[in-house]
């Protein structure tokens, strides 16, 4: 089996090593007084934040090495993302440690309840960094839910005027409402350019981009996202990642489930060096976060509740949006199997498992569930795993 | 060590052995048309269900064998408290078997937004006997919570005048909220006495009687609790539960943490069968459940929700609430040691134990942790453990 090389656009390469010039960029902007937030969730809209003058960095952990660290407060059984995010506040910055990235820089968490793990260890962050939570309802549907959500997000921003000491204009917000629903249809033209038979673009390259999405400031992410599409838009339609040939019989498979914060590459590593081909990824780090566009028409505050409300995470209950949004997409990006990605311990997902299965067995595409940390130790019967699923869809 | 002899009020053992009465009771009460609904949780108000002249069955799993058939639906690695309960509703009267539990004679279950396990697992429940879903606000403080709570409770009051076709009136409500505040302080008469020196009733025998709460019809457990204070009250202050000897030297313990539903005594009876006396327990089977009255002099469902929000429930945050009542019941019931007991893979109260062993050891107060399942597996392992606390206390 032939690797799978990673497609070489200039600004893909650019985006990658980006992090060391976005860590300056924090430190100057925290210099000129510049307000640094942190948040941990699509739930907490960035519009709001940036509308306060203040900038954002997400504080999401996909490396293995803080999980020790934070295993010392918090219960091992609990997942890997949460532990890490945590392990890397506790480590970084807070203690006397001078801080060597981003997650030591940060003047607030705004944190969010979405599962119960982040919502209790949210808890604990406090000791070590200033910490606010926004409440969610966990019914999406109705009047009530978005009501009580829109009265959080007022909350919010008066937590962020506070902050910054800068008020929070309609006009500021509908600006900042305009800027990130450009960035969200982008990434929906850089997505379309994978429903190609020969996408421009592998899924671990892909992932990579994702995961600077709020690691970036939100221009920067912008500007390199124009670039990316320009140069990948501007290649032929059968000539892109590798000869036709090596496409040829890749099968194109969806990841579905939980985000892959970045240092987490492991699964999406696994499919595509064992012979699949990404083209779609239902997620938080993929379509979850850029799917739905604000309303630029309405109020802006109501408009942003009533987006931001409908992300279809699994702490919603009922949540038929996702396994709605999971078949077109299967559909659209002419999906031949879905990697069904869960984190270990991530009850919310892992229980909707079963009605994804479900609803992916009635439309006939075959689904492959994997569990998993940030470890190691099971990279070698995961790709058994793929192996076999790979197999089954050639 | 003498294993420790269980109390023998004549109300005891009708209450352990009223299980088979109560069934014929609900059965009865179906074949008359009253409705039956199958709750799981404190903070569904029993209040609006028997206003609306239906009887309440509580819907919690203790049992270990009904976990393998929810494991065909559900993560293995979530509580068993979950999986017993859905095991259960799976298996009983749903599937066209004979019921011969009260878990197959519920017209519909009133579930609630707690944990992420219980609600994704109601979304499935939903195939199997009507579910209806209460959402919860996540952080109690304040107004905006209890009126989005108000706001559920009323469409929950919708649902049950529409399953039973009764209207629920203001002096029905106000009727059941003094009745159920009539039980909540015999609970507190009942567990006054366990402060004596040589408390009445036994840890072990208090949580089968805790365990009868919401199984037994409101009427006729508050009848036998009645009974069973006068019973326990005649008594001797120094005279109960065995000799005076027998006492002397056993070390004064609260449970806190996870629920025990009926057939979940394992630990209980580890710790009394190896020296200990439990006094107290922090819990939904135990004062969480009776602790705070409803206000009998405002508007009923206001009261209702403002009573049900404050329950420390760990799906709250903060939930400095239970803290502080720990630290409370400790010295109100002179506890020389706490065991933290939690339910395999509960997050929330996992992630708590960090907070609630702070809070402890600032007191001065020891603490046993331990996190275990339904099965037998772990009982030797737990006996040592409980055997090194005892020692300690002693």
């Amino acid at each position: 089996m032939t690797h799978f090389e990673a497609t070489c656009f200039e600004t893909l390469d650019y985006i990658k090593n980006s992090y060391s010039a976005r860590i300056c960029q924090l430190e100057e902007e925290k210099k000129a007084g510049k307000k640094i937030v942190g948040t941990l969730c699509l739930f907490v809209p960035d519009e709001i934040i940036f509308a306060a003058g203040a900038d954002r960095v997400i504080l999401c952990g996909g490396k293995n090495d803080a999980v020790s660290i934070a295993e010392q407060y918090l219960p091992r059984n609990i997942c890997p993302l949460i532990k890490s995010s945590f392990g890397s506040i506790v480590n970084n910055g807070y203690s006397g440690v001078k801080s060597c990235s981003h997650f030591g820089l940060v003047d607030m968490v705004v944190a969010e309840n979405t599962c119960d793990s982040k919502k209790k260890t949210y808890e604990l962050m406090g000791d070590y960094v200033p910490t606010y939570v926004l409440d969610l309802p966990q019914k999406p549907e109705g009047p009530a839910a978005v009501k009580y959500f829109l009265e959080e997000l007022n909350k919010f921003k008066g937590i962020m005027e506070e902050l910054t000491g800068n008020k929070v204009t309609v006009e500021q917000l509908k600006k900042e409402i305009i800027s990130s629903n450009e960035t969200r249809k982008l990434l929906h033209r850089l997505y379309d350019l994978r429903k190609r038979e020969y996408p421009p673009i592998s899924g671990l390259d892909m992932i990579k981009v994702m995961q600077k999405q709020y690691v970036l400031s939100a221009e920067d992410f912008k500007e390199a996202l124009r670039t990316l599409i320009n140069e990948a838009e501007q290649t032929r339609a059968d000539s892109i990642a590798g000869s036709k040939d090596e496409f040829t019989h890749r099968p194109r498979i969806m990841i579905s489930g939980c985000p892959m914060p970045g240092g987490s590459t492991k699964v999406p590593e696994i499919i595509e060096n064992r012979g699949g081909l990404i083209v779609v990824e239902e997620s938080c780090t993929g379509t979850r976060s850029f799917w739905d566009l604000v309303d630029e028409n309405k109020d802006p505050m109501t408009a942003l509740a009533e987006r931001y409300i409908k992300i279809p995470c699994s702490c919603m209950t009922p949540n038929d949006r996702r396994i709605d949004n999971i078949l077109e997409l299967a559909r659209e990006f002419k999906v031949d199997g879905v990697v069904n990605y869960t984190l270990q311990f991530c009850h919310g997902y892992n229980i909707e498992r079963y009605k994804v299965q479900q609803a992916l067995k009635n439309a006939g595409i075959p689904v492959l569930s994997i569990e998993t940390d940030y470890s190691d130790s099971d990279v070698e019967q995961i790709g058994l795993r793929v192996d076999a699923f790979m197999e089954m869809l050639s």
